[in-house]
């Protein structure tokens, strides 16, 4: 069984390539990295890396993660600027043995000493997009990272995250996105899962490693979302989504928002567009309707 | 009841201050400050602070992090240069809304912008120990990092971590001791915990979080230690040592190195060291001879 889920309609594209790749028996690594790739590479996504909305410095600072499941490595970058896909660097030090976590300056650093593409991240229509909001816009409390966990046909499993932040947060600002356990998780003993939302709350409940610990104890991908998201909500408000996959392929996912969409695809499934609503103590998941979808479209 | 434990014995010094403050009714937050900013002055610990250890460029780039335990409010900084106190900046950041993870520059910007003393981090004395240590020695994997877990006697809790990280780290390289639940966890309903050790292996298990949770579920502060060292170590063999205390002042330890060291005080125990031991599948806490004590002094 393979599968691959991620965090909203924008990695629609991506998940399409992404099965292909694990229908072809690719690795669950290649096709993660396919599909946040395609969200990072799209100048129309003001949330993940190119063309993504700048910090209060007009700067794109971007964070990114890949987990390996298989042996728990990671690799984490935390506001790096400048560098084309955040989630490449981010598998890239998930070999290394030590400094496996790298911010700032010293992340980008590391990407151009390793050959990584440099790239102007911040395109004239984010500073639009940023000018505009700047005049009624609260710092944007929205998330829309983009979160992954994919399943290969060798039941290897892996987590990855991308984002360009919070609207006009400060220089250097980091997110749950990089922080393993907040943002993402992987065991592919278990499972995998990944959170998006208001960062600074998520990480406060290591989010992504309740989940899959929930899952260890035999809950659903569903229950341990929902389980979670309820444990959660006793002390924080800050916008929270989840998805998770377990090992057998089987998916999950819970809001405290108004609609919340992720994009999955399995062996048996093609790849599909969910909506999932908070309702009281659980969250249901249903297929969006023609409207929704066409209106999201003209919207972005 | 109140009470406070920090890693390693450099903390000694601190924890007698701190004590004092928490016998006389002062806040957890005043204790925990007054404990971790007697190791960062210091200049004679080479892994906290002021005289830290440089990375591969010279530079001394410290972590720090403030947890609250009534609110898990929570404030980090990663990689920050040339602020004195960098536990100060982090407690500062943990009242913010948002925004509570700065790293690099970004973090020293918002401390210089709030006021926070300015101080050329590196000393003489760093510089010959790092230049004598490359000689001989691989990048440095120990971890004398402090962690601090306190309780005072209005039942609040907080915790806190300070650290310049691993020697000759990359340049933006940043371990476990910022990110909450891997470094520091507190939660006044139940206890906090504080892991030192291989920042890179000690995330991927989020071992802070993890030893709260399982005080939440019953377990001692010791139980919950161990339990957690064990799931670690199923998996991970990075130097990890732990330290907790639950919110009736009852405190645990653990590690898998051969010899970890952590100082106590509760309204019942005046400042005491104690080592810790690594026995098969649990860990012996016991007093040091005044050999070993005398013989680290001298060391110091």
């Amino acid at each position: 069984m393979w599968g691959i889920i991620a965090t909203w309609v924008m990695a629609k594209d991506g998940i399409d390539k992404a099965s292909k790749l694990l229908n072809d028996n690719s690795s669950c690594k290649e096709a993660l990295l396919a599909a946040i790739k395609d969200v990072e590479d799209n100048p129309d996504f003001w949330s993940v890396g190119y063309g993504g909305l700048p910090n209060e410095d007009k700067e794109v600072e971007c964070d990114a993660a890949y987990m390996n499941g298989d042996n728990l490595k990671v690799g984490c970058v935390g506001a790096i600027k400048d560098i084309a896909n955040p989630i490449e660097v981010a598998e890239h030090l998930s070999h290394e043995d030590l400094n496996n976590f790298l911010t700032g300056d010293g992340a980008k650093k590391y990407a151009i000493e390793k050959g990584f593409m440099e790239r102007d991240m911040l395109t004239q229509k984010a500073i639009n997009a940023y000018e505009e909001k700047k005049k009624f816009s609260k710092p944007y409390r929205g998330h829309d990272t983009i979160g992954c966990i994919a399943l290969d046909s060798n039941n290897s499993m892996c987590a990855g995250t991308s984002t360009s932040g919070l609207f006009m947060k400060r220089k250097g600002r980091i997110g749950d996105s990089p922080l393993i356990g907040s943002g993402y998780y992987a065991d592919s003993l278990i499972g995998g899962a990944a959170a998006t939302g208001l960062g600074e709350d998520i990480m406060k409940k290591c989010m992504s490693y309740e989940i899959v610990r929930l899952m260890s104890e035999g809950y659903s991908p569903q229950k341990a979302c929902e389980k979670a998201l309820l444990s959660y909500s006793t002390k924080l408000k800050g916008d929270c989504s989840l998805i998770a996959m377990n090992n057998k392929g089987e998916f999950g996912a819970a809001t405290n928002i108004d609609d919340f969409s992720f994009v999955v695809a399995t062996q048996n499934l093609k790849p599909t567009i969910y909506r999932v609503s908070r309702i009281t103590d659980h969250s249901e998941l249903y297929l969006p309707d023609e409207k929704w979808l066409s209106d999201l479209l003209a919207h972005i």
